[in-house]
C-alpha cells in the first residue's frame, strides 16, 4: 500500500565506520521473524536523542533519557519490536535495565552505556527472558553492512523497510550518513511511533550533536503526521562515531556544522516522508505547505489542522474535491484574528496547479473538474497562503482509507 | 446505524406556545425532500445563541451574530440543509440577507429580526432563488405541533431525527421545553456541525437567557465529539417566548433560573448524546468520564484526547481491548507534570466494571477476557482517575468504523 516507496537496495545503504548491527529472532511478536536488533558503536562515538513528549513515556524511553544524561559514552543500542514496554511500571524499568545488562556483558561496557528501545503493544509485560536468550545470537551476527536488514528488523505495521544513505565531503574528507526508521501509526509531531536512527562517521562535539538532533527532528520527523496520535515510545537518535579523519565539528564552526546538518536533514526528511508514504492504509502522499504566517508555530498549527482532519483525509482518499473541508480545517487552527478574506489555497499534482480558494472564497476560476483532476494522482500538494506574514512550513501526511480502520481494528490479531 | 436511538414519537414532542414551524421542499440538496424550515416566534420572544469558533464562520453565522447584536427582537429563523453558504464571501452574506428579507416580508418584520442558518456542503454558492421560491410554502404550513417534522427537515447525514421535550413546574406554572438538533460529522467542541434549537415558553430576561445559552452549551453540545473537526456553521439557539403566565426569570433569582436551566440542560444533553449515538458510522456510544483533575479544563483535555484519538476509536469499533491506546491518549493531553503513577482507568458496561490501569500500569487484577467482555456492548463508559485534584468532566463520543470512512469519502455523491 505504500505510496511510491520501495525497499532500499541494500547495496545503496552504506556502512558507517564504527557501527555494527546484529539481529535475532527473539519470538516476541511471533516466531520466525527478526524482532531484535543490536547496534554496537565504536569507542569514542557520541550519541544524542530526542524522545516522545507523551506523559506515559515508555520504560525504555525513561531509561534512555537517564543513560544519556549520565554522560557515559553510549556503546550499544537494543531495539525490540512486538512489545512497547509501556504502562509496565517498575517492572518495565527493571526489564529494560535487564536487557541493557545482558548487552553490556556481551559488549564489555557498563549498563548505562546501553540504550534500550521498544515498539509494539502497550500495557503488556516485556518478555525480557526472550530478549535475554536472543541477545547472544544478535551479538554473534554483528557486522557493518547490515543496515538494510536492520531497517527490516524494526518494522511493525510498516509494509516497506526504510533506509537511506548519503555521503558528503567535509574539508576533503568523505563522510557517510546512513539512517533507518520505522513508522507507521500514532504519527504526529513530538513525535511518531517512530524509531529512527541516523549515524555518521563524522567527528562531532557532544554539545553540537545535541543541538543538531533537535534541529533535524524539527524539520523532519516532527513534520510528519498520520493520525495525530503521539506514541509513548518515539525516539530519534543521532550517532557520530568520529571515525572519519577530520577535525571535530563544534558549535562555533557554523559552516561545517551546517554542511553536515544539511546532509543529515536530507536523510531524516527522506525517512520522515517514507513514514508518511507508508502510513497505515495510505493510498496518497500529501504535502501540506503553509505560507504567509505570522510565525512558524502558526503555520504549523494550520498545516497540522489540515493534516490531522479525518474529514480532509477521507475526502483525499476518495479523490473527492469536497474542498470546503480544507477551509474548515484552516479555520480550526486557532489562528488569532485570521482575516479569512486574505486566505488563498492551491492544490497541485506535478505541474498541474489549481487555485481553489481566493480571498477566502471559492476562486472565480475554479471548476470542479479541475479539482477532481488534480486530486486523482497519488501525490498531491496542498498550499495555503495566509496573507499575514513571511513565515511558512511544510508537513507530510497521507490519506485516511478503509484500510486505516482495518489495520487498526485488527492490529493485535 | 445509530446506537440505541430511534426517531421520537411525534406525540411526545410538545409544542411550545409562541413557536410555529413550517417546511418546504426547496430542492437544494435533491428534489422531493424537505430541506427548508421556517420557525416563527411570537412577539415578545427572546433569543440567544452560541456559534462556531471556526475562523471561517459561514455567512449565515455572521448574519446571525449581527442580527442578535442589533438588539431587535427576533421573530423568525430560517434553516436550510444541503448547502452551508460558507466560503462564499460577500455574495454569501448577500444571499443570507436575501433569504431573511423574503422571510421578513412574509412575517411582517424587519430583516434583522430574522436569523438564517445553513448546513451542508461548504464552498458552493447558496441557491438563494430556490429558498426564495420555497419560503411562501414554508410560511403557508406554519403550525405549532410540527417539531418532530422540523427535526427531520434539518437532517443531513443524520440517520435518525433528534427531538425531545420536558415540562417543569415553576411556581405552579407548567413550562414546556422542546428541542431539536442535527449532527453528525465535524463534531467537536465549540462546536459541532450541529444545529440545535431549544425553545421554552418561560419568560426569561435577555441577559439571563444569554448567560443560560452558554452555560447549557458548555455541559451539553460542547461535550460531544465525533471526529475532532469543528464546523463552520455550528449554532445553538435558545428561545424563550414568554407565553407562560409567570413572573420573569432574571439573573438575580437563582432558584428559578437554576430550575429552568436544569430542565433545558436535560433536553440539550439528550440531544447532544443523540448526536454522538448517530455519529457517522457509529456502532458504539462511548461516555468518557475524567475525574481527579486539577481543573475542569484539564479534565476536558484528557477526555477529548481520548475521544478524538483515531487509534482509540478504531479499537473500540473492533471491541479489541488494545487498551494501551487509552494510556497513549491520556499521555497526549498535555497535562503538565502528570504523575502517571497516580492514574487509574476503568471500563464499564452497565454494572460490569473492569479496572484496566492501576497506578499507571496494567492493573494486577486485569485479565484480557474481562477487557474483551466489557468492550463488546454498544454502550461503554471509560473512566479515568487522574489523582491530581477534585475536578472532572464527561464527554460523549462514538467509535470509528469503516462506515465513517465510507460516509465521508462519498458524502457529496
Amino acid at each position: 500500500m505504500a505510496v511510491r516507496l520501495s525497499a532500499p537496495d541494500p547495496a545503496s545503504i552504506k556502512p558507517v565506520p564504527g557501527v555494527e548491527l546484529g539481529f535475532a529472532e527473539a519470538g516476541i511478536k511471533r516466531a520466525g521473524r527478526r524482532d531484535l536488533m543490536l547496534m554496537r558503536l565504536a569507542r569514542g562515538s557520541r550519541v544524542a536523542g530526542v524522545f516522545t513528549q507523551n506523559s506515559f513515556a515508555a520504560a525504555p524511553v525513561q531509561v534512555c533519557r537517564e543513560h544519556l544524561d549520565s554522560g557515559e559514552a553510549i556503546r550499544a543500542l537494543i531495539v525490540n519490536a512486538g512489545n512497547a514496554n509501556c504502562g509496565t511500571g517498575d517492572d518495565g524499568i527493571a526489564a529494560a535495565l535487564r536487557s541493557c545488562e545482558v548487552a553490556a556483558r556481551l559488549i564489555g561496557c557498563s549498563i548505562s552505556q546501553v540504550l534500550p528501545f521498544s515498539t509494539g503493544v502497550i500495557l503488556e509485560p516485556l518478555p525480557v527472558d526472550k530478549i535475554e536468550a536472543a541477545l547472544p545470537q544478535a551479538f554473534a551476527t554483528l557486522a557493518a553492512d547490515r543496515w538494510a536488514a536492520a531497517a527490516a528488523a524494526i518494522m511493525t505495521t510498516d509494509t516497506v523497510a526504510k533506509a537511506t544513505s548519503r555521503t558528503i565531503d567535509i574539508d576533503g574528507v568523505t563522510v557517510t550518513v546512513t539512517g533507518i526508521a520505522k513508522g507507521v501509526g500514532m504519527l504526529q509531531p513530538n513525535m511518531a511511533t517512530m524509531l529512527a536512527y541516523v549515524a555518521t562517521d563524522a567527528l562531532v562535539d557532544q554539545v553540537a550533536l545535541q543541538r543538531m538532533v533537535r534541529e533535524v527532528a524539527d524539520v523532519s520527523f516532527n513534520r510528519v503526521t498520520v493520525d495525530g496520535d503521539t506514541s509513548t515510545n518515539d525516539s530519534f537518535v543521532l550517532i557520530a562515531t568520529g571515525k572519519a579523519a577530520m577535525p571535530e565539528i563544534i558549535g562555533a564552526e557554523p559552516a561545517r556544522y551546517l554542511a553536515l546538518k544539511a546532509t543529515i536533514v536530507e536523510v531524516a526528511q527522506q525517512l520522515a516522508q517514507a513514514i508518511a508514504r507508508d502510513g497505515e492504509g495510505a493510498t496518497k502522499f500529501i504535502t501540506i505547505a503553509v505560507n504567509g504566517a505570522s510565525d512558524e508555530a502558526e503555520a504549523l498549527r494550520v498545516a497540522r489542522s489540515i493534516g490531522n482532519s479525518p474529514l480532509v483525509k477521507t475526502a483525499l482518499f476518495a479523490s473527492d474535491p469536497n474542498l470546503g473541508r480544507l477551509l474548515m480545517a484552516i479555520g480550526n487552527a486557532r489562528v488569532e484574528e485570521l482575516d479569512t478574506a486574505k486566505v488563498d489555497l492551491y492544490l497541485s499534482a506535478g505541474d498541474d496547479e489549481v487555485r481553489v480558494i481566493e480571498a477566502g472564497r471559492r476562486a472565480a476560476s475554479y471548476r470542479e473538474e479541475d479539482g477532481a483532476r488534480v486530486m486523482k494522482p497519488d501525490e498531491i500538494v496542498i498550499r495555503v497562503e495566509l496573507g499575514r506574514g513571511t513565515h511558512g512550513t511544510v508537513v507530510w501526511t497521507c490519506d485516511f482509507s478503509y484500510d486505516y480502520v482495518k489495520i487498526n481494528a485488527e492490529y493485535r490479531t
